[in-house]
């Protein structure tokens, strides 16, 4: 495939909009809708438990979705469990494991909320300590004082990319310091499975969260956790009912086998299947090539916002910089640049992306965030940069 | 509209099926998966905080359907959470209220392993008390016991209509004895909203869940959680992050109103919206027509099936029957049976339908079910009555 050109023409709105907003949520390839449609016009049904055709060919279909997620990220078809976001699979975390007072859960200053307040629910409600790892403005750990808060440490939690910064973290020298110490450790990798490749026994990961709709082009309400089968012991469903269960009489009910244990109710049958259609349409394009168009669209967006003398966030060292470009344009507010930005039809995020203690830190009420995928162009970063240098000139 | 004729050319799969499996989930009519559609490839966005076009086109959509389904049951719109099912939804009432040693959970002996097992849980974890109300082999409840359970009770939950039975229970009426004694009043409406009126207020009701996929005629992976105002003080969110916060530190949050506190991280938009089209699409056809003809295909089902003298479950008397027929054809499993009517290209749904203490009960290891929407004929069901004739022939 030549990149980006035909992925454009397999996601009609890059011939309409300049899609900056990546981080958020993606476009869709028409072969996701496809699939999806398939599935809704031509075998609709229930999966499980179902003897008529529909509902064996649904049931192939979402069991075949699972395994195609599980082959993505490195696991076992049993680690994987579809939920409908990463919010959705790090709570489940939280709310699975037992706790008890004085509990410890180290994590960092970047942490998108949603890998932040399930602990700190955890921490009111239990009397659990959270423990922070120092780390620079620009969004690197301090590895030697990950060591040292680790120490003892009962779960360990990071995020592998920043949604607000857009670093990369060391999730494998991160992992491998929890597993020295017994910790479980949890990735939040809703940045970057999708546009990088993820391991998931490389990284040591014990559970592993990820949405469907963000880099693996897939759609909204489906989202994966990884459990790795070790942890199937000491991780309670704390959702339990249809499809979770072995035996069940009025008073008490007995756990049926991973990964029915963990999905209860109906799951999102269409959304796995869109997700495989994406995870497929990945795979087709090949990550390395997403990762390398990734990395040429950051080098010259963080380069041109230098040249004009616009201050971006996130990491100096371009190799550790993901997709994701926070930038301000003082003494503009964040919304107005982005609104500008829409005037000429660029799609831009601007707030504080549900990441307010990084904001915080930096003495801000928000960045403006261009963020990629592999369907964005040069020429949309030119058309970008330019309409930012007549902003800044209007400034002056 | 013509009812059937209408719907069913909306429907291409019932021109190549007999679809009666609709208590596990519906088939989708084309404007629902056109809105859907329309979504993905017209305004595909992540909704809220973004000030560009997309995202003000896709969150304007998303909040207009959390509006449409807060009509339909009679709720205000704040009132209406977005989940991913009806076993979600029960268990975050499960997760999110505090209960204490002894409190008192009343419920039946006909619930849905999603409607007991979560108040099972809380009995495990917490030393709470778990009560059955008594009631007969039709499934009809035992109101005068009913009575007398509630007394004291922190919670009653109860479902409006059988998913294994089919018999309709007495929500109001329950609903006035549950707030009469102050507790708390949770349904589990999965069977009834969109095959028969269903208004929170009406039957009282605290909590109310419902799935997308079943009676509303929308995709899989959307389902409804009604929080009735006066619980917001009390119900705290199990699932915390992205979107439900005011605000943020390392060490602790606030939580921002309802219902953005009840729905962390990326909902599932094209499923909200696609849920609306269904909505939408049962409204043009009437409740009250949906109602009647199910009615009509019930009273045909069981008589047909009497007159073959095949043993059928649920109530004898026809008001307080929905549209699922359960029955059995001894000396076959109830599987064999699914086979046989799949050969004949009829769907069926057989098992225990997550209803085991039910079929425990009645001393049987399965059911063969039967269950309608409004897209069935009277011709279809007298095609079924055909082939199990031949069937109960067969047998002698």
């Amino acid at each position: 495939m030549r990149i980006p050109e035909d992925v454009r023409k397999d996601i009609p709105l890059t011939q309409e909009v300049i899609y900056f907003d990546n981080t958020a949520t993606s476009l869709t390839p028409i072969p996701v809708v496809k699939a999806m449609d398939e599935y809704y016009l031509k075998y609709r049904a229930n999966v499980h438990r179902g003897v008529h055709k529909l509902s064996q060919m649904a049931t192939h279909k979402y069991e075949e979705s699972r395994k195609i997620v599980a082959d993505f990220i490195g696991a076992k078809f049993e680690e994987i469990v579809f939920t409908k976001n990463t919010s959705e699979s790090l709570n489940l975390v939280a709310l699975g494991l037992e706790w008890k007072k004085g509990d410890r859960i180290v994590t960092t200053p970047y942490e998108h909320h949603s890998d932040l307040l399930p602990w700190q629910r955890v921490a009111r409600k239990y009397g659990a300590k959270l423990e922070i790892i120092e780390g620079d403005d620009e969004g690197n750990l301090d590895l030697s004082d990950a060591e040292k808060k680790i120490k003892g440490a009962k779960l360990v939690a990071v995020q592998h990319v920043s949604n607000a910064l857009g670093v990369i973290h060391e999730v494998e020298e991160i992992g491998k310091m929890a597993k020295e110490e017994g910790a479980i450790f949890v990735v939040d990798a809703a940045q970057s499975v999708g546009h990088m490749e993820v391991d998931v026994r490389k990284i040591h990961a014990d559970f592993l969260a990820f949405s469907g709709h963000k880099g693996p082009l897939g759609p909204t309400g489906i989202g994966v956790l990884y459990i790795n089968e070790e942890m199937f012991d000491i991780f309670d469903p704390p959702l339990v009912g249809g499809g979770t269960i072995e035996d069940v009489d009025l008073c008490c009910y007995k756990l049926t086998a991973p990964p029915e244990r963990y999905e209860a109710g109906t799951p999102n049958i269409g959304g796995a299947i869109g997700l495989a259609a994406g995870i497929k349409y990945i795979e087709k394009i090949g990550l390395d090539k997403i990762e390398k168009q990734e990395h040429k669209l950051v080098k010259r967006t963080t380069e041109g916002l230098t040249e004009l003398e616009i201050p971006w966030y996130g990491p100096r060292n371009l190799k550790k910089h993901a997709g994701v470009v926070s930038f301000n344009v003082p003494p503009l507010h964040p919304h107005d640049v982005a609104a500008i930005l829409d005037e000429h039809n660029i799609m831009v995020r601007s707030g504080h992306h549900c990441a307010l203690p990084v904001m915080k830190r930096l003495g801000i009420n928000g960045t403006v965030r261009a963020s990629f995928h592999v369907y964005n162009s040069i020429e949309e970063v030119e058309t970008f940069l330019g309409v930012m240098e007549e902003l800044v000139k209007s400034l002056r």
